[in-house]
């Protein structure tokens, strides 16, 4: 319950008999996911994991980051795309805008420019640190090469017990890096064959690096096993992973094909960089899907919001809200009231930025940009973990309602194939 | 000369034929923009600017700016939209990863997240800092609620001398916030009437924050200068501004909706939000527009990339390239060579960048994407002032191509008058 859909600025858009009329397709596709015998359903262990993991995993991934923290003070998260974006998208929801905590996580092995890795080796060089490699086969190349120079950076600085700075995370079977863990021993964890990357946050992928700046990881998993309870056993009429996967696909048949996730709150920005990848991920193929783009308001109503609200009637938008701020603070009153301000005079500046939402949200649904509300009660583990879930779980309905299997990325290996004709990478 | 537009990418889609018949239309849009003759002509004053702004007003920036730097090292820019982007697209694109400047600026008054307001505060109360206020009329919502909460924390700091710490920017005219500078004695910068918010960053809006930071604003602006020179004078086949223009539209015409504006440096991703709100806030009106996107590669490739290469097929890409990156590395041998790197060994990391953006170019243009380059030299101040000029006048001669007034923003009332309703705000 902690998570509610509210659709009512959708109705002028798509109407309630049609979004009842997809409740058959609705329950089948999550009876799929619940027993696997959808397309992809090879990859649907996410599905039940927060049930499925046991708790002394959970405490392995404790004492590991708790051991790493007594060898410095900054870990390296090294990965890419879903191995390192929930991550980031739950350590910006819940960390201070001027972080003060000791423990800082850093990025790697996501890119391959030379400024970054450069910046990055230099930064290291005289700091205690510790590296987190996280890659399912080991072999993806902007990781590797990362890692590699990181681990002779670690070597040079802990000729003796360098491995002990070390934590794999990938699979159990034909991996590389699993391979290199057991020469080297390296701590390793292992991420479930049937959990894809972008699916992947709520396993040691998500918890290690977000257990070493000092998140609570088993109020993310209880936030998660929540969502899941209500996902599994509440009806269609009730259940808004159901109907955000519904309203969804209608929208876009009637050619809404860009969706926009909105939060008046910057800390939300990476849950949208995490939300892009999942549904453009799982939804964009067969040259289908609905676009994703996201937008922190009110911030960027003075930039994207005069393409929302008059540009090209292909948008529709979907709102994240928090309903209890972590701060709060009252505005005040001025004698000159030069700046015309003091009609604001005792009231919260939450309740204003709630008054843009609501007003924001009649002036796109007048103008032609259905306005739908993901809320959330505030910014904290167990939220994440629900939200998370959510989107999941709203995810793999859409991509089933959509008729695609939204567990594969064939089209990620496009580039990857032409780039290593380019780098005469040796066939094997 | 410094950035150039390669399009051979494009030819699938648009061909050479279709880029000339452009010439005369793009040409006349050119002459609209100097002549002031078109659209929103009392909003062109950005056109000729890096050769109007005087010496005088730019050594008054850096003298400013130098006196706010021996009052702390914290320079708050309280601004919305067109007021911050620019200054953070420069800064981040010129900074270091892992920043040591002493100097430091920090955001606010472009929201109402009461979180953000009230960690701000609270990270401000025992420092010195100072504060550029950046408001036309002075009576931005977001802007001004910021203002007079840093304002009165400001006043209980320094009681007898808060006015030092802080300078506005603003309209001559009709601004509440130049009367209250004026009362309160604050230092003021004028933004000149005829150019607005997305095309402000060449002036104090921009000038002043980076001044704080310590970058070289003449260079800035002697690269916008020579963009200048090379928009006015060169012919449309040679005219990279014109060309990169006319293929938009072009490309819109067919159908292909979204642009995608790509970097391989994550350094570039506020050039990406600088780039959305100029292009969007110009074009997105009278339910036209090309929505403007943003992604960093090769690290979304792994989110967006599969949705990038087999989605809905109605994007196309720009790529922003960049020839000499500030920092290169060598990849290295490894006796095991475990990750099978070794491939690599003696190649250089950004060789390696290059040939994924050129595998990517292709993947993207077999799979239905077009892909053309703007490519810039390095990331230096010149350069950053060169590539803004140069959007702005892309934008420009394609906000009159698509037949729009690429200088104002109407849509952007909208939801600040339903919002003025809710909150009840008097009418003055």
């Amino acid at each position: 319950m902690s998570v509610k859909y509210y659709y009512s600025n959708v109705l002028k858009y798509v109407s309630n008999e049609e979004i009842d009329s997809l409740e058959a397709k609705a329950l089948d596709a999550r009876s799929k996911l619940l027993n696997k015998t959808g397309k992809g359903n090879d990859f649907v262990g996410w599905v039940k994991w927060p049930r499925e993991i046991t708790q002394s995993e959970v405490d392995d991934i404790i004492t590991t980051a708790n051991d790493l923290r007594k060898l410095g003070n900054i870990l390296v998260v090294c990965g890419i795309g879903g191995s390192y974006l929930g991550t980031k998208a739950c350590d910006s929801m819940l960390s201070d805008y001027y972080d003060n905590n000791p423990y800082k996580l850093i990025y790697s092995g996501k890119s391959f420019s030379s400024t970054e890795m450069s910046e990055t080796l230099e930064y290291l060089k005289d700091k205690d640190f510790s590296v987190v490699c996280i890659s399912k086969s080991g072999s993806t190349t902007e990781t590797a090469i990362s890692f590699r120079f990181l681990r002779n950076l670690l070597k040079k600085k802990y000729p003796t017990d360098y491995n002990k700075h070390i934590v794999a995370i990938t699979s159990k079977e034909n991996s590389s890096l699993d391979t290199l863990s057991k020469k080297e021993g390296y701590k390793e964890f292992f991420i479930p064959d049937d959990i894809g990357g972008r699916y992947s946050v709520l396993t040691a992928v998500g918890l290690m690096p977000l257990a070493f700046r000092g998140y609570a990881i088993n109020k993310i998993l209880s936030g998660a096993k929540d969502a899941l309870d209500e996902f599994e056993k509440k009806d269609f009429s009730e259940n808004p992973m159901l109907k955000y996967a519904s309203v969804r696909i209608l929208l876009s048949a009637k050619g809404y094909s860009v969706e926009l996730l909105a939060a008046y709150e910057e800390k939300l920005r990476y849950i949208g960089e995490w939300w892009k990848q999942l549904f453009g991920e799982s939804e964009g193929k067969e040259h289908k899907g609905i676009f994703p783009a996201s937008v922190i308001y009110s911030t960027d109503l003075h930039s994207m919001g005069q393409y929302v609200q008059d540009g090209q009637r292909f948008l529709f938008e979907t709102v994240l809200n928090i309903r209890n701020p972590k701060f709060d603070i009252v505005n005040g009153f001025d004698q000159d009231d030069i700046d015309n301000l003091n009609y604001l005079f005792g009231k919260k500046l939450d309740y204003v930025n709630r008054q843009a939402m609501t007003a924001t949200a009649i002036a796109h649904v007048e103008g032609g940009v259905s306005n739908a509300i993901i809320d959330i009660e505030k910014l904290d583990e167990y939220n994440f973990g629900y939200l998370v879930y959510f989107f999941m779980a709203s995810c793999g309905v859409s991509g089933y309602l959509l008729d695609v299997n939204p567990f594969n990325q064939e089209g990620v290996e496009a580039y990857k194939k032409e780039m290593f004709k380019l780098l005469g990478k040796p066939i094997k």
